[in-house]
């Protein structure tokens, strides 16, 4: 139904945002955030067709995609707010010493400004929030970056009646031409091309290990390599602290049957891993999870080869040496279902074998009977990096397990207690990130207002006068942001 | 003298230093800003040989060596005094809501923790500030990494001194042994082992573009990729403007005279391109250049390979086609001097010809003629990436000349008024890096404990009690550090 945009409209259309870069980045934290919240107010009030488009192109219930809708309209508005306070520019100030010896001190400024265009490869599990208006979008807009997307093929029409919200938004608030392009594109070629064009100066992404690395390796690959934010998922590892494990093993497992199959196990933060050491309780929990997952039906997955490889990899998984089938669903799956599976393996088995580390991205979940605790530690120490790592303990627990707690704080962007790594709250204090491979650049998050930080770098001033200085940087502060001015952070004029 | 070290010993190192990671992160600010502080008075009280060893081998002179000594103390107390404020660590707070709808608010948390064991690669033009116990190094330790310094081949008796001084001041602040291990290696194998360990999570450097570049690319390379921050230095550019130049000169003249010899011009800032419009002012600052330069004697390089490099450099950048040496030091050159030495060249040759836009470390500048305004404005928005960027310019011009100071501001890491780029202020809101090749990322500083930032990632804790939590983000705030508590900064408790 989309063509595939050629070489030369790339060209074209980053033509257009390295100009429109020129005139965006002297945009205001205002205007900045006046059209974010446009986009915002189009998404929350859009055409009839979208919802109903969304639902045919994802198999995602109304329920969920309304949720999405909204979310995704919190986080553009949120990030706005964000943009506009002005903490995320890291404004600091050093005022000037001419007196100082043997050399008069200079006055310096810093803030942070845009890199330049931002290219956002579309997620196909978030056809919102991660898509074309979503997080990536948002952020590189606070940051005064042009953006292009790059529509995922599994939701073209979605992404452009998205595109067209964006385009509309744009036109009411006075945007440059060329400050949003929507391009599709389901050949490795563009996809390429997008990444390695020169004026391409960022890219984000939520995906696969395999796409977010290779745009990753072609970005490090480029005369002037780029920063690439690739989230690529995890396994997030769910560790089943002794004496929680005894209190509580059988509402943990249905705690954990609802989060392992929520939304066909479709997120990132899906738990994909349990550990425990092997023992009764966590037999209780085995046997508890197993049932709970026999009574959980399959559910349509959002593409077919989204179902295809969950199939292929979930029967690759099952089949290794000594990993056993604890449970499946008790209901016959549909055409592009996703069948709601439990597996068990000891720590050894684990610790052997690198398959059992990879992850099968659905409603699949493997628990890890560790021998002992030296054990438990041993797996710990050899897992990658994870989005998420999630601690089921008691308080006498934690204290119990010091060395496996920064074992696990190590290897983790956000740090469970009692609860489900499903779920990615919105807000500042949120890292969705971490070690590689969960992201390619374990400092930055691609949730919450600090994702703006991805795409901006920062510029000192080194003795400019106060009427030449950005607003942002000058003596009595007109925007009223913090700063740190002399190595006190403040908000008072100098 | 020093025996390279063996790949063995390299992973013995790395191995120690991995376990010691699992110690020291968990050291308070406190703790690693008392180990920052007893470096920094070992270096100030130092054996007496270290001088007189720093001189021999680097052939700077007793003040240069003695400020740079002053300099890399100062970055010691100075971050360690920011490591212990903790406005770093980014300490953010989202408070839960129970009773929110759809779904119940839960508690997050988040802050910076260090990233692992950080290799160094010490830099042959600053023996004390970016090498042994220099910034990369102030910055690791500070957020809480081990450090493992390759010395530069150049200064290896001062870099064995100063390793010594280290060592001596983790022992009297009881940090665990592995804190610091000091490598000699003037193979490539080496080097590169450093960087390909897979307990090697981050890498600082300073110095050449070959060499930042390729550590950049093993890195990336990877299984696991990790960041890496060169400092690959840059040309420097320094606008000439109309007005200013009519009012002043001759009086530039002298200034950049002064700026482009400064320690034999060996430093990443010097500056190595001078532009401005074709007009009697700029052939009047020509030639008063070329009139200060002749009176400047050569002066001794910091070693045979640099000396020999900069006449190769600086031959290979004067006979290129349209290219005129407009003065040369009168003074006859001794062994391994860096002869003082002005070219001027036309805008268009400079648009066509990429070896005019190529570093030559040392004394040397080329002067650009553009045949007007719009050729200036081609030739800035033609340049790489670059560390600084300077203006002689009066308030007039800047108002006059808006597309080309944003041209300007958007290749640059800092952006300097009036004055010289020579000089790098230690303070909070330098910015030493720029857009690559000038750095390998530019969202990260090498100068100014906003440095620290390189070496740490964030964490967020979800769902923790208080009395679990880190100190610094416990509900009382007992460390006294500024916070974002519900999208406010703050001191205060919760």
């Amino acid at each position: 139904m989309f063509k595939d945009a050629t070489v030369a409209e790339i060209n074209t259309i980053m033509e257009k945002a390295w100009k429109t870069f020129h005139v965006y980045r002297k945009f205001s934290l205002k205007q900045r955030a006046a059209f974010m919240r446009a986009i915002a107010a189009g998404l929350d009030n859009p055409p009839d067709e979208l919802i109903p488009t969304v639902m045919r192109e994802t198999n995602l219930p109304e329920a969920r995609v309304r949720n999405e809708k909204t979310r995704t309209v919190f986080q553009l508005t949120s990030y706005a707010d964000a943009c506009e306070r002005g903490e995320w520019l890291e404004a600091r100030i050093d005022t000037a010493n001419p007196e100082r010896t043997p050399l008069p001190k200079p006055d310096i400024r810093k803030m942070l400004v845009p890199l330049g265009p931002v290219v956002v490869y579309g997620a196909s599990n978030f056809p919102f929030a991660y898509s074309t208006a979503g997080g990536d979008t948002a952020c590189a807009l606070a940051a005064g970056c042009p953006v292009i997307v790059k529509a995922h093929p599994a939701h073209p029409e979605t992404s452009d009646i998205v595109a067209k919200i964006i385009l509309k938004a744009a036109a009411e608030t006075g945007m440059p031409d060329g400050i949003f392009a929507h391009v599709h594109a389901t050949s490795f070629e563009i996809g390429k091309a997008l990444v390695m064009h020169p004026y391409t100066k960022a890219v984000g992404f939520t995906g696969s290990y395999t796409g977010g690395r290779a745009l990753f390796d072609w970005a490090n690959q480029r005369k002037e390599p780029i920063p690439v934010f690739s989230e690529m998922g995890s396994i997030n590892p769910v560790f089943l602290l002794p004496g929680k494990l005894e209190q509580a093993a059988a509402d943990i497992a249905k705690m954990y049957a609802g989060s392992i199959t929520l939304g066909v196990g479709q997120f990132c933060t899906n738990p994909g891993l349990i550990i425990g050491i092997e023992s009764a309780p966590l037999q209780e929990f085995i046997t508890a999870l197993g049932n709970e997952i026999r009574q959980i039906a399959p559910g349509t997955m959002l593409h077919p080869g989204i179902a295809k490889t969950y199939g292929e990899k979930k029967s690759t998984a099952l089949a290794q040496e000594d990993v056993t089938t604890v449970a499946e669903s008790a209901t016959a799956p549909a055409a592009n279902q996703g069948v709601p599976a439990i597996a068990s393996a000891s720590g050894k088995a684990f610790l052997n074998n690198p398959v059992l580390h990879q992850e099968v991205f659905g409603p699949y979940s493997l628990v890890i009977r560790c021998a002992d605790e030296a054990e438990l530690l041993k797996v710990t120490q050899h897992l990658e990096g994870q989005l998420t790592a999630t601690l089921m303990a008691t308080e006498q627990d934690m204290l119990g397990h010091d060395e496996l707690v920064e074992a696990v704080k190590n290897i983790c962007g956000r740090f469970i207690l009692n609860s489900v790594p499903t779920g990615v709250e919105v807000c500042l204090a949120m890292h969705h990130g971490g070690p590689f491979p969960a992201s390619t650049d374990s400092r930055f998050t691609s949730v919450g207002a600090d994702g703006i930080k991805r795409f901006a770098r920062p510029v000192a001033f080194q003795g400019w006068p106060d009427s030449l200085l950005p607003e942002e940087l000058k003596n009595d502060n007109p925007l009223g942001i913090w700063r740190t001015v002399n190595n006190e952070v403040t908000k008072k004029s100098i």
